[in-house]
């Protein structure tokens, strides 16, 4: 599989009807916290609230026909469950998603909603394995999984193409680390559609595996401790190759960093985005006299929140 | 004072240099829960975070340049506080806020932050009437009202003359109502740029005077009880009879229906409304039945929330 100019601007091209162009914001006191000239991507207003939408979208419109009609299988908790759901549910076929059983019944509900079977699961990564493998036996579903697929990462590609296309001569792109479809997505974005960007990405330093492998030059195995929840994965076998060429620098913030930012957003700019979102943008801050009157470009990944426990967090 | 097309034209060209055209947003979440095609005027994206950035700053503009030289005085706890201390700021003059001394620092420090001279008066009318005719003596600044003031009135009109421009054939309008700034603005925008649109308030149940005086037909005093605190403000005698004669309904609503609304708005719109931006919505999904299929523009009036305040109603 490759990716390239060519082949994103396809997956463009092929997405286009089901997701929004989001709108990019400035803010007076975002651009007065940072120092910087900062365009902020709001992939928060994105149907089903998260860039996930992208790629879940262009990996099921790459597949044939056949396999199409068999349905969509993956294992997630987060917002790929929708947005694999909301896929199938477009191009009048199935999904099967395989949840743990802790997951919360808000995003059970946002799967069923777009017609999604659920399969519930123990709580850890063996048995999410064992159990989609299962499902998949069973119904001849085609796996899309959520950031080590190539459809999935050039879907992924799009919104930091779009950026690049609304916003001229950008210095910095950033964006959050979990598995990496959002950075390799955007790393490539950068290669073929903004070659002077640099691209760094923001991480939890309570699961700094992607800082680590870009160290080590190997993936590192994630600790996965943050109220990020979005980014506690490894990177895959398909994104950390693509991020070890093209990424400059992943910054690490802690969780009061990364509450700091979410709270300056929702303050004052005045959108909901969820603790993963805010991840660059805390990097963004603390490191703030290497960029300083930069043009600094940030993705805001998504907005799904769980009201409650943002506000007891950020308020704390 | 005349207010009518050309004079809303004139004042709308005064403020454009200062004031943003605020984005309209639609989402399937919100028609779905109204059965209507509803428009959002995101005012809560406005300078200073309200559509009290308009009024202000209309007023400010049209004192000649001896008055304006002596500054600008009010008394206000909201937003009308910081949109008339950036006013005076941009127009290189003073201003005076009366505001009661148990005003949360955050509003003082953003009245500061423009440069606002702060004069603390006690929590009730009599003291703040009493403090800022003072204030006024000693300094011979010019009151310029939150809301009973025409220029004021005609800087409000511009958010909803933008919705016009921006969305036609408009069936409804829906703002919410505490001193009738914004409502008798939109009221006349409507009359001169969509005549065929009915304009509709929302009212918190709690502070139901609007609702009172529109039947009475005279003003009625305020019982200020309700958490959409923007709106706990009786009509003035400049906004009663333009509300009077131009708007069609109040419709109240619980602070229940209030909490709900904007809760929709939080978590499926991803931004960041104040309460009383709520009241409309609130109305409108109370009584959708009666507007069903109909195109309706809302005007969401500001973002500007405490979010540990904010916690609290959430989790009550």
């Amino acid at each position: 599989m490759k990716i390239d100019r060519h082949s994103i601007e396809q997956a463009h091209e092929r997405i286009k009807p089901y997701i929004h162009r989001t709108p990019v914001f400035t803010s007076k006191s975002i651009n007065e916290a940072t120092g910087c000239q900062v365009y902020l991507k709001c992939e928060n207003f994105q149907k089903v609230g998260a860039f996930k939408a992208r790629g879940a979208m262009n990996a099921a419109l790459s597949l044939d026909e056949e396999d199409l009609a068999k349905g969509l299988a993956t294992h997630s908790s987060g917002n790929h469950a929708q947005a694999l759901a909301r896929a199938a549910k477009i191009l009048g076929t199935k999904s099967f998603i395989v949840m743990p059983r802790t997951a919360p019944e808000i995003k059970k509900r946002g799967v069923r909603g777009y017609g999604g079977e659920i399969f519930e699961c123990e709580p850890n990564l063996a048995s999410r394995e064992a159990t989609l493998a299962e499902v998949i036996k069973k119904t001849g579903a085609t796996e899309i999984h959520p950031f080590n697929n190539y459809d999935v990462i050039e879907g992924q590609a799009t919104a930091a193409k779009e950026l690049f296309a609304d916003v001229r001569e950008l210095d910095v792109i950033m964006v959050p680390v979990g598995g990496g479809g959002m950075l390799s997505g955007t790393a490539l974005a950068a290669k073929y559609f903004s070659p002077n960007t640099k691209v760094i990405a923001g991480e939890p330093a309570g699961s700094d595996d992607a800082y680590r492998s870009l160290k080590s030059g190997k993936i590192e195995e994630a600790q996965s401790q943050s109220i990020a929840d979005g980014l506690l994965t490894r990177l895959g076998d398909k994104t950390f190759p693509i991020i070890h060429e093209q990424v400059s620098e992943v910054i690490t913030v802690t969780d009061e960093e990364i509450l700091a930012a979410m709270r300056l957003v929702w303050e004052r700019v005045k959108i909901v985005i969820e603790t993963s979102s805010a991840v660059p943008l805390a990097a963004l801050i603390k490191e703030k006299e290497r960029f300083k009157d930069q043009r600094v470009g940030i993705i805001f990944s998504g907005g799904n929140v769980d009201l409650e426990k943002v506000l007891k967090l950020m308020t704390q």
